[in-house]
């Protein structure tokens, strides 16, 4: 074969057969009224253009614009304005102990970015000067310590893509569907690349004391948010994070340092961290006793429930995008675990009646969003779409009847039954539940 | 054993073997006149505090903070307006038809935050409207299209971690150390979470006739820049991008759409992507012959060098963040190759007499930017700190006299030598070259 004989055959194979993926057969433009070039251009400013004609030159491509620098540290495009972090106001009393939602409709891949990672303070957001902060350890230690910032950066430091999520995520659908909006479902949710110093490493510096089982980490905010955190994660994966998607933390997520808890319950990963103090036993202050415990039917709580179970969402359609015009589509969402990677995601769009696998179109990182998808024919009838995933030790997300039997209805926390989203024939899409 | 016991004994492990990363031996803070608590507390607001006392209450720990979507669209604290973009005057005639570059210095991990990702304008930043802007697809294909927006959305897509990088990334360098910051030395770089449509599912549903082999990809900014890309690299991971670190692209990076050539020289990844066209043989443009082409020794020159080679720097300490006081400190780095993964990264601080490997800090991902570090107890004398990486196909990054020997000192583009930076003894870096 020549070289170009070569090339045919892979054009042909990839045709046929797809390359990184499954083969995608035509969408059918032409049935579905979309623009074939010959048929019917479309000028690219909207207006009807001659047929078999390309679209007109726009306005931005007959002139120049503003040079480098305009923006030395960007922003999206004025015509993104609306994918910005929401509230529900009724959810809280105020908004200094409040929480603001990830826009997740609007999100691609698995990083979420630093300017719309959910929000939750305890007594608003303090503004730190870095050169100013503190950390001390100390406790059942042989060398309490008090380091700045630059003592810190002398460290060996890690980066790790990981997911955080509040508890509460999802917390109002317990007894029924409730909110309207993807980003108020599942957006107490982010996925950031974290850096910082292992806190391992830290406590090899100290040097902690036999019988020392657990640490208390607290806050610089004026709710000196503590939790109990076991040695065991301290000395697994706990992170003591300085930076967050490349850059400093974000002052909402804990500017200058905090800690990162992979794959647990977001409050325990104590922002604007001042104090890591090491004992024998947890100090159940308020934040794990009359908060982020989980009632049970009996009256009795959970407490130290850390991990956050393997769950998964559909995040187009949803109600925020709603389905176009019928014919081929795509349907995509995020799964994550508290436990591992995720190993399978099962897409369902008839209520669970049956399901198809997913293909993950992401990295497939431990404790990370992993984004995922399949492909649609959407023949323009109502529809009930699911997603359900495993991780990798085997646990499978619940439907919403196995959750209800398992904790009740009283719960507020960890809530990861699978969701349903109802597509309308007018392509609308609405939250409902499926037991 | 009790569980105590166990634990007590995981502790010891960690101490003295370390968990994930080798044993951390102490700083000697008391020795580097650090702050060991119970010799001399420092205070939080920099006061010397009495002895064996840890630090005073800071202000904001006294006071509630502003409440959630104070910003719904967030931005980095006040306390890192320095972590910007800047460029060198010197270098193009206007800002129009010019560069600004990463501040490598400050970033972490292996994610460029999209707000500092470098810019590269040959006709200024256009403002294009996403629902008025169309992809063109034609050529030597059976169906040619016109796509908006949400046309391709409908497309199966997928999410890479990769690199960018202009080819001119250090080309000030060929002749001699110029560049007194690394923003300026290597800052023409980055590296994204980019989303899209892999070009190959784009060319199966237009269907390319047998004998095409290359692929013009125009801009829609007032330069259209074009590029001809050879449809091995169309087939293989070339993406058409409409998200970067989870949201829309940047305008500063292609809004709405741009193309993403992984591995190759960033001038070929077309932004604001407005037309493909499928042909049979390259077209020549001025961008890819009297611009992004190799002036050798003997006058000739290469053209169509489309990979990024094996290459890495000390982005820590660097010109930007001077060495502190002696003693133990952590130097790190990032490497990259435009041919895969990165297997093994070097680093020598004594301008490259002897080296010792050092680890990797990050998620090794291919064509991706990759994190690395090492420990080192600065004397606080004088040193030539370096790096050289070494990629999956085994390839060595060069040094100056391996690159000078062939390729001559006539070029722009494609300069990838090992870089030494010179520690003084009071701590400042300086930019120098070792042959």
């Amino acid at each position: 074969m020549t070289k170009q004989e070569e090339l045919d055959q892979l054009v042909q194979n990839v045709a046929q057969e797809g390359d990184k993926l499954p083969a995608v057969e035509r969408r059918n433009f032409l049935k579905q009224g979309l623009t074939l070039l010959g048929a019917a251009g479309l000028a690219a400013g909207g207006k009807q253009a001659a047929a078999a004609m390309p679209p007109e030159l726009p306005e931005w491509s007959k002139r120049l614009g503003p040079g480098v620098l305009t923006n030395p540290y960007g922003s999206p495009s004025k015509y993104e304005a609306h994918v910005q972090r929401r509230t529900v106001d009724w959810l809280t009393a105020d908004r200094i102990a409040s929480i603001s939602f990830t826009p997740l409709a609007d999100l691609k891949g698995i990083i979420t970015p630093s300017g719309v990672v959910f929000e939750r303070y305890h007594a608003g957001l303090p503004e730190i000067n870095p050169q100013q902060h503190r950390l001390m350890i100390h406790g059942m230690v042989e060398r309490p310590i008090i380091l700045s910032m630059d003592d810190l950066m002398r460290f060996p430091s890690v980066s790790m893509i990981r997911f955080l999520e509040c508890p509460a995520n999802g917390g109002m659908e317990w007894r029924g569907a409730q909110m309207d909006r993807l980003q108020f479902t599942h957006g107490m949710l982010a996925c950031c690349e974290w850096t910082g110093v292992l806190l391992s490493t830290l406590l090899a510096e100290v040097g902690v004391k036999k019988g020392a089982s657990w640490i208390l980490a607290e806050g610089s905010d004026g709710s000196h948010m503590s939790r109990s955190i076991p040695m065991e994660k301290a000395l697994d994966d706990a992170l003591i994070v300085y930076a967050q998607n490349g850059e400093a933390l974000r002052p909402e997520q804990g500017y200058p340092v905090r800690l990162i808890n992979p794959g647990w319950e977001g409050n325990t990963s104590i922002k604007w961290l001042r104090r890591l103090e090491i004992g024998d036993k947890p100090w159940h202050h308020r934040e794990e006793t009359s908060k982020y415990t989980d009632l049970m039917a009996d009256g009795r709580s959970r407490e130290f429930t850390f991990v956050q179970e393997c769950n998964s969402v559909i995040t187009s359609p949803c109600p925020e995008k709603p389905l176009g015009k019928p014919g081929k589509l795509w349907i995509e969402g995020l799964a994550w675990s508290g436990r591992g990677k995720i190993k399978q995601v099962d897409v369902s769009v008839d209520g669970g009646v049956s399901w198809r696998p997913a293909r993950f179109t992401s990295t497939v990182l431990p404790r990370a969003l992993t984004r995922f998808g399949v492909e649609w024919e959407w023949n323009g009838g109502p529809a009930m779409i699911q997603s359900r995933a495993i991780d990798e030790t085997g646990y499978v997300q619940p439907t919403y009847g196995q959750l209800r039997d398992a904790r009740g209805t009283n719960s507020i926390y960890h809530k990861n039954a699978i969701h349903t989203w109802k597509v309308n024939t007018d392509g609308s899409v609405a939250n409902v539940q499926i037991s």
